[in-house]
């Protein structure tokens, strides 16, 4: 735990509201000791409703050490992650999440995570299985392949 | 509910497990009975953690509509969200979505979405308040800006 990182995630995210990139959102991936990546929010600049903080970062770091997975590493961000960015840190490996608001801070400045929580965590009632005899197929068509990596 | 947008979004799975690009993940988004946009899993090909397949869906439906807001699109994907892809659905303010395999399905294949649920549903022991003072005064900052978008 170290505070220069998380004035790292600030200075990130100071950059991106200047510029109007997206919400006061940025973050540091450290691994042993050093930043491996960083990245801000730009969902207004890019139109991407998935380019958040996090992601950003993530998507930075895995460029830069030319890998899926920061196995060992923490990720420093100045908000709590959202699911889908929590979602993301745990596809990449990531151990450790440091986060400076908690969703409820982040709520009370009109951001929808702590909604999403309840939602994700509840009936996910947008969601309906379809067609699942299909998909099946293309699953077994997968598992044929010997080769196949996994993440 | 429509069996050919399923259709197409097998036919972009097997084009990706084909090429090695990643699991057997393919999504379509429709909006007024048209296909916007359309994706499949890269993790592999891209090193990318966050290049599942409704992850690129969106992204080349927002590339292509020009916005960060899917209002009132649909999507058909494969297999059940992840955490993370349910995330940037919803952040897309996409309303409904049809998914093929379910969580156990992927799970029988390899895959985390299963683990990363249970997760997220419940104590998220890897994430850890840090330095929220310092945070916040970037929030602080972030809404001095009367004219920022909200998302």
């Amino acid at each position: 735990m170290d505070k220069r990182f998380m004035e790292m995630a600030c200075e990130e995210a100071y950059k991106g509201i200047k510029d109007g990139d997206g919400g006061p959102f940025g973050a540091v991936i450290v691994l042993n000791g050093k930043v491996i990546g960083s990245g801000h929010n730009t969902v207004i600049k890019d139109k991407d409703p998935t380019m958040h903080g996090e992601i950003a970062a993530i998507r930075n770091a895995c460029k830069n050490i030319k890998s899926f997975s920061l196995e060992g590493a923490e990720i420093y961000t100045t908000a709590e992650p959202c699911p889908m960015c929590l979602g993301a840190i745990l596809w990449a490996d990531i151990s450790r999440v440091y986060y400076g608001c908690n969703r409820h801070d982040t709520e009370s400045i009109g951001f929808r995570d702590n909604a999403f929580y309840n939602i994700i965590g509840n009936d996910q009632t947008i969601c309906q299985e379809f067609d699942r005899e299909k998909c099946l197929e293309l699953f077994n068509q997968y598992m044929k392949n010997k080769d196949r990596k996994s993440y």
